[in-house]
């Protein structure tokens, strides 16, 4: 394979997670060790909007601590967008911009950290730069909360979410069964077509301080058969604890908020969820008369870094790192994926999925991983998730509260 | 002073906090080394309910290592009740079942965690308790997250829950400003008279990664000068994060959920809040035409013991058992409390405060700690509340979740 040579640009996408820049830390901290391949090193200002915008940032000017530190910062550090790209039969004027800014700055190799969509945008721009004759090799790092990526065991992302939606929850359960009266917790957790996140309050469950009841996008969702199911924990205890994945849906594929009222949808069409929790527990509270508390983790829990699994912070930077050593090896077009062994000691082995093969293909929990009734999970899911949350990232702490990593963020000039 | 032999009681009441438990292990490790003066050693099933049922654990049954877990375990685990018990002029027979009960059971030593109300508790039974002549000694052991106790510097649970709040703030800082777009993010922290923690937002902001504006119950809440504040930062920064508290009130008395519906009263009289963030965020929705992010840390603020300060926990404990070694040594009607060296290096200070001086009194955060637009916090607060929040709390964790105290709660004979 020839050698490529040429600068490097990384971008993140998406929803942030607890992990996503320790993947910039894992492709930063290995595309500024290949001199002589990789000159410049660049951070997109807010994902595909800062390569269109010639908006980015000279990492090699950034101090290697603040690199560092990216491992155990949340959220995107560069600046995430939610940008969807035009149908390149339709209309290629953001295609033809890339290859113009990537031509102009001799960007060689293109990391792009995203969920579904964004190694949709992967591939096509890949496909695109084939097209006008732009060598640049492409390669996809894998990150969502949700879980939901094809052919990847699990995600960067999940298992700190998965491991802050745990332990909050049990924390509540024990909040909420304080008193000796009545109620009813409704917690809601993210998750539009896929229940991973919501299953994860399951490892509660496993410790006997968990939700009675758990409601994914996976099952067609009936709210009689919730009530009834709820009346029946409520008369022997007094209290009831529910999770609900803010994506159930009736099997007309109508969402709880849609129930009730218009939603709204953001530029891929998704629905704009939330507040699936508070309609259940008003419901609840008009059908039961009982008093009815909602939680909503909300953005905390793709953003608890304080609450991270070591193991996914790790894996995240392997991520990252192993997208920078694969493509200077001569890969294109490629997520990286990981798969575990069928049998004994879990282990992350990288494995490498084609672009096209993962974009708009969405993975959710297989149906004999959840209970017959659709309102709880199978052992199968707590042996898959537990792996994942073990270990405690502990960030480094200044005046009793976390220190966040904190980039220059000093423009690249041509 | 004469030796008082006979038995302990320990009830915990009120809201619970991440390091109530410890007070506990505090009460019943110090308690069960008492041989020749404590016999045994009660805790009360929610509070004085358990004691007015009788029905209360022997916690000499409990084994060791859960007692010690109880250190890192949230909530209360006895149980705790929101029970008001009369004015003793005009029904005393709760108070003459609490003393039938304590003859019953030879109960000498009365310990009682809690807050403002419970203090008054405390201290309206041992005024009944002298007049009807049972001999037993009242120490109450302070907790409450919102750190509104009369006489004490601070109060267990308060910094554990201001650590919370500070981390998450700073995690929440970080997602709000990923996307390029207009955000406006409004935070709800509880507190309803006194603004101590929604002040620690505060401490996120003084590290760059905090609100830009903090709403205190302290000062009258000018719903028109908020958003004249909110216009301002987002004109110029496109973003703007407002913290504010459940309790914030406008100057003719009236709560932010008051002025757009009715509120519901508890058995002390007092409203019950929740929901300010979501009517402040639609109000700005309406009016800046932006998109708006409500985070409501709701119980997770009181009980996410993964995130307590060490050195509440270590504090909480010390009270819990100063209280037993103050009662021994023939101390009654005290609360614990505790103050800190006017000048130098922080340290916890002991110091007894007299039932009915800290009975039903408030103590809200001087005028003088918060800026003069009254919309953030001056660096005497910032001084005040970081060496409270330094260490972190490590529970022992357990597949991935923290290993929470499991009492085999026997309960008590005669």
């Amino acid at each position: 394979m020839s050698k490529l040579i040429g600068n490097a640009i990384f971008g993140q996408s998406g929803g942030p997670t607890s992990v996503i820049n320790s993947s910039a830390a894992g492709v930063f901290t290995e595309a500024l060790k290949q001199s002589g391949v990789i000159d410049k090193v660049y951070g997109a200002a807010h994902g595909i909007k800062g390569i269109l915008d010639e908006k980015f940032y000279d990492i090699g000017l950034e101090d290697p601590y603040e690199i560092e530190l990216l491992k155990t910062t949340p959220s995107s550090a560069l600046g995430s967008c939610r940008y969807k790209l035009a149908d390149a039969s339709v209309d290629d004027t953001d295609y033809k911009r890339i290859v113009e800014v990537f031509r102009k700055y001799n960007i060689r190799y293109f990391f792009y950290n995203g969920g579904n969509d964004s190694m949709d945008t992967c591939n096509k721009i890949s496909k695109f730069m084939q097209k006008a004759d732009w060598e640049c090799r492409v390669m996809g790092v894998p990150k969502t909360i949700d879980n939901d990526l094809f052919g990847t065991d699990h995600c960067p992302g999940f298992s700190s979410a998965a491991k802050y939606i745990a332990t909050s929850t049990m924390e509540i359960y024990h909040d909420a069964r304080v008193y000796d009266t009545g109620m009813i917790t409704v917690i809601e957790v993210m998750g539009r077509n896929a229940g991973w996140l919501t299953a994860a309050t399951a490892v509660s469950a496993y410790k006997g301080q968990g939700p009675d009841l758990i409601y994914l996008p996976e099952i067609d969702f009936d709210i009689d058969k919730m009530l009834e199911d709820v009346k029946k924990i409520y008369a022997k205890d007094l209290k009831c604890i529910i999770a609900v994945s803010e994506g159930v849906k009736a099997a007309d594929g109508r969402y709880v908020p849609e129930l009730v009222g218009s939603v709204d949808r953001d530029a891929f069409g998704h629905a704009q969820l939330g507040g699936t929790a508070t309609i259940l527990a008003n419901y609840l509270k008009e059908k039961i008369g009982c008093k009815v508390r909602t939680i909503e983790f909300s953005l905390l829990q793709r953003c608890a870094a304080h609450c991270a699994s070591k193991r996914d912070v790790e894996e995240a930077f392997l991520a990252g790192q192993t997208a920078v050593k694969c493509a200077i090896d001569g890969m294109t077009d490629y997520m990286i994926g990981c798969s575990r062994p069928e049998e004994g000691e879990y282990r992350f082995d990288i494995k490498l999925i084609p672009l096209d093969e993962v974009a708009n293909t969405e993975r959710k929990i297989p149906r004999e991983w959840i209970n017959e009734a659709g309102n709880g999970l199978n052992q199968p899911y707590i042996d898959y998730v537990l792996p994942l949350i073990i270990g405690e990232s502990a960030p480094p702490m200044e005046d009793g509260v976390p220190r966040f990593a904190k980039l220059k963020k000093i423009l690249a000039t041509k």
